[in-house]
């Protein structure tokens, strides 16, 4: 049984292992009025990913909530809102064991769409904050997201993403973002068992790029690839954004296109 | 200013960074009667951890937080309860970024003492969940613990403890639980640096050790240590528990005396 809490109601339960542990999930979806863009895609994340941590879940639910939310909170907002959604093993367990009888709680919120950048590209920089990602929950949108918050205390406010790498120097993910990189002749973007997040932009924006008959391949980026002269563009991706070019990562200017936002838009999957 | 959320109130905020993405710390602190057992350890981690993670908290207020929680909750209790510090960022902020003006969460919960084992010795089990310590958050207790919780999954009813290595098979720490070696001549633990969490009941039993003279090495547990000739006992510790001996690791039968115990005794600290 899911104990849904809605924005109007009463608070989540001092409890919850969602707050003790991070004991949970979330998507981030953009909505348009009472549309989710790329709904199936966020559904299907949420409930696979849901199915990897134990917590119990029916896709149906989380699809009617969607619909509800849509209808009740879209008034609130102009065209664009963002709708989030966090799934939690609920209370119960001792101490980190779970619960036998499993009350996940599914905690609805709502905000305004971030600023987007104007086009041309962003200034990015790498972040000093390392991060670590636990081959058992790898590209899994868990409540664990501590080193993305610490990573995040470096924004001195010129950036406009901070890009994370492994112990070993090697580039992962933004702090908020996925990467995908423009290479002469192919694109090139870091594989999920690599990574702290999967996203659902990333997975659409390769399937568009295949579909378009593009050559991607999955491999760890090492920075020394941003300095190669067969760099065409480095992209960063995410549901609420979209796609956005980087122009200058640290003090190295990139090339700019905008090739993967005309490959692949979204919002076209809303008609 | 300090957000005070006690068990009688309201719940905590759906908006509250603690549950959006761990961003916190907590301490589980054996109560007896209205005295907090290793008051000082625990609020030295906290005051200490909590700035590590830059989230601004002043130790008197957790010192009377302690104090109320004590005179309100251990009529509740018998004579051993626990309480339950949880410190967050609080709500706001864009995202992963922290808010400009920063309010926290402090979430109070208590709870009975868990079963004590018999003396005699536990049973532990090796997990399977590897364990990844980011070295920028090595032994803060945050509320990131999902790798715990799902260690934890793996209990089948028979052990006491799952103890959990990294991805190089060191064994680091059990999944609630710090580790203690008693070796011919020396005792062993795993440094902080290496730890998820350096627990306080870990710090307490190393400092009884030293001021008996007894000789600690620090360094990294290979597991062909549990079958060397030289072991003389396996301890597992917490402020909860105290110590507790480890007859059997997986099917390895270990020597088990009481030494530790014997040294170290954190509720004389009562006295």
């Amino acid at each position: 049984m899911l104990n849904v809490i809605r924005p109007d109601g009463n608070g989540v339960s001092a409890t919850d292992r969602g707050l003790a542990y991070g004991d949970g999930l979330f998507e981030t979806i953009r909505m348009r009025g009472r549309q989710a863009v790329l709904r199936s895609y966020h559904l299907d994340r949420m409930v696979a990913d849901a199915g990897r941590l134990g917590i119990p879940v029916e896709r149906s639910d989380l699809d009617a909530e969607i619909s509800r939310s849509g209808c009740d909170l879209a008034s609130q907002y102009g065209d664009d809102w963002v709708l989030k959604l966090v799934l939690t093993r609920g209370s119960g367990g001792r101490g980190y064991r779970s619960p036998v009888e499993c009350e996940p709680s599914l905690i609805v919120t709502s905000s305004l769409m971030p600023i987007l950048p104007p086009p041309g590209g962003v200034v990015a920089a790498l972040s000093k904050f390392p991060l670590t990602v636990n081959p058992r929950l790898a590209g899994i949108k868990t409540l664990n997201r501590l080193e993305q918050v610490m990573a995040s205390r470096e924004f001195s406010g010129e950036e406009f993403e901070l890009i994370m790498a492994n112990a070993d120097g090697q580039l992962l993910e933004g702090t908020r973002t996925n990467l995908i990189i423009r290479m002469k002749g192919e694109w090139v973007t870091p594989p999920v068992e690599s990574l702290a997040v999967a996203g659902v932009m990333r997975q659409f924006a390769l399937e568009c790029l295949r579909a378009s008959g593009h050559t991607i391949r999955e491999q760890i980026i090492q920075p020394a690839l941003l300095s190669s002269p067969g760099l065409r563009g480095l992209y960063l991706v995410n549901s609420v954004m979209g796609i956005v070019a980087v122009r200058r990562l640290g003090s190295v200017d990139l090339p700019v296109d905008d090739g993967l936002e005309t490959i692949c838009d979204p919002l076209k999957t809303l008609e």
